[in-house]
């Protein structure tokens, strides 16, 4: 048996495309003491991972190439040199794009997939799920009878994040690209309006849909959707910058012309990163797993097969192909 | 003897001109049961009076063609008809552009002069400085160590915002137009540097002068100085908006590019107007009377002399004529 690696071959220009990876073959790496060897069930797909391919200033630091695309994964322990794990525990770590890593047991999760499926901990119950959990309890902080936006609706972390803003009694519209998606985010998670960017008048569309005004908007997209929430914005609404998909590939940036918004609105705008709230995860997992078994939040996901289709959903993560959280399926 | 009052008498497109303004005499008005009347020694010029002068949306109501100029004045008591006031009394009030004025006792302000020169109510002990004191204690928190970069830094609220900071511990890089204004701020008000962004090489200037990057971000300009600050902000750094001068004449609004950096760096940007803490003006004002009166902050007034010459002054404010709080000195 081999173990199987997606390497980035080249950094993109513009549009990541399939031709930025290689798939390779090498052997099955042996753990060193205090080490775990995985097996992935599950690849995550998120949109951050477009920033590591890149030279730019991100989080942290970026992929070289040549290296195996960084990427969280979930899967079983094969082997165990460490004393917390043994063969068969189900866990969540940071393999990259790969069906084995081994990595230091500290730096694996251990998770209970007996009530909640393995596959929700790369998700729901894991770093998007903690990302709406977090962004909005620190930063948006919706109240009832508040509107809440969210772009990138039908995406893993904005689905999340208008469901919990509808427990929390506010008022949920969602942007999307499509009328699918916009079904879905209406339909299936419950927000009170979903928006198609690509179906024209959405300003028009967003003052129909938030008629007393934006109190948070959750930004996953970046770019003129921003502008027209900051045109919208209530005093004292809270802006949750937590992704800029819009921007990742873009050559020029967008210039966003309704700073001025800020300043007359006394609009608090923050960008987040979910791992600056890792010492406070196993609260928010607490919680979300409570949330998705009772049903209170739905959840769905979109599953690519096989290690090989990894570049080519990623590339369609980027243009919006996916509907709630991309996976690759890495075993039969 | 006659009131003098100068009115708006058409909107500005683009930039304001004296042409906008007119100058007209009119009866001293009587104070009504619970009124005072005030006649005015010294009115205050101030850019947010320039968001007044159109019909966007602002803070407030704007002003209506051929109404008085809002704008606030410190002066004495003249005639009282509330039992908190008496002849002589020194007191600040929104009276507008005008010699005399009316208004509820309610919404005047009295002095304490005898230690501290009546005009200062109208800056370092009145809204530019505690604009300063809020912005900075409940925004912007420079910690010792810290590089806070402060644009419109020889203004009033700027020259008060890289003091306070640098009684914080913090390293304080102005930025402001002209040698004259960049002499005043380092030399006078004891910034550690300041920009001259007429000069050029704005961009490289800011490097060199927060070799650290930016922690506090003091916006009073807006446009591309913002994005200078965006682009070498460090992470969770703090962006005070407090003012857009450079926008407020502008016909089409700049569109910044780096909103990105919010996100990478987990910036906090926040809007601000001074009177959301009008319930904590006595704290304010009691901290900023100590420091000027021991000499801890400076603080200079450029006064220009008579009514008539508001609007002038008001268009060179603008323009960035004045050094420091600029003034109207209505009594000879």
């Amino acid at each position: 048996m081999k173990n199987q690696q997606v390497l980035m071959q080249s950094r993109p220009q513009g549009w990541v495309t399939e031709d930025n990876f290689k798939l390779v073959e090498s052997d099955i790496p042996k753990p060193a003491a205090g080490h775990v060897l995985i097996k992935n069930h599950f690849l995550s797909l998120d949109p951050y991972m477009r920033g590591r391919m890149g030279t730019g200033k991100s989080y942290v630091k970026g992929v070289e190439i040549g290296e195996v695309m960084t990427g969280e994964a979930a899967g079983e322990v094969i082997e165990s040199q460490h004393p917390s794990f043994k063969p068969g525990d189900k866990v969540v770590a940071h393999t990259g794009w790969q069906l084995y890593g081994v990595l230091p047991g500290e730096s694996v999760r251990k998770v209970d997939a007996s009530k909640i499926p393995l596959s929700y901990f790369l998700g729901m119950v894991g770093m998007p799920g903690c990302t709406a959990y977090f962004g909005l309890s620190e930063i948006g902080q919706p109240k009832a009878g508040e509107t809440v936006v969210v772009s990138g609706a039908a995406g893993a972390v904005g689905g999340i994040v208008g469901q919990i803003s509808k427990l929390r009694g506010s008022r949920v519209v969602g942007i999307a690209g499509g009328k699918a998606k916009c079904d879905y985010v209406t339909k299936e998670l419950g927000f009170d309006a979903c928006l198609d960017y690509k179906a024209g008048n959405l300003f028009e569309n967003l003052r129909a849909a938030a008629p007393k005004g934006v109190d948070v908007f959750w930004d996953n997209v970046g770019g003129e959707i921003t502008d027209m929430a900051l045109a919208q914005a209530n005093t004292f609404a809270r802006f949750v910058v937590c992704g800029m998909i819009s921007q990742y590939n873009a050559t020029e940036a967008y210039g966003l012309k309704n700073y001025r918004s800020v300043l007359v609105n006394r609009i608090r705008m923050q960008g987040m990163i979910v791992f600056d709230w890792a010492a406070r995860y196993p609260e928010a997992w607490s919680q979300l797993g409570e949330w998705v078994t009772s049903g209170q939040i739905k959840y769905r996901e979109t599953l690519a097969e096989g290690l090989k289709s990894a570049p080519r959903a990623f590339v369609g993560l980027l243009k919006g192909d996916n509907v709630g959280k991309q996976l690759v399926r890495l075993t039969p």
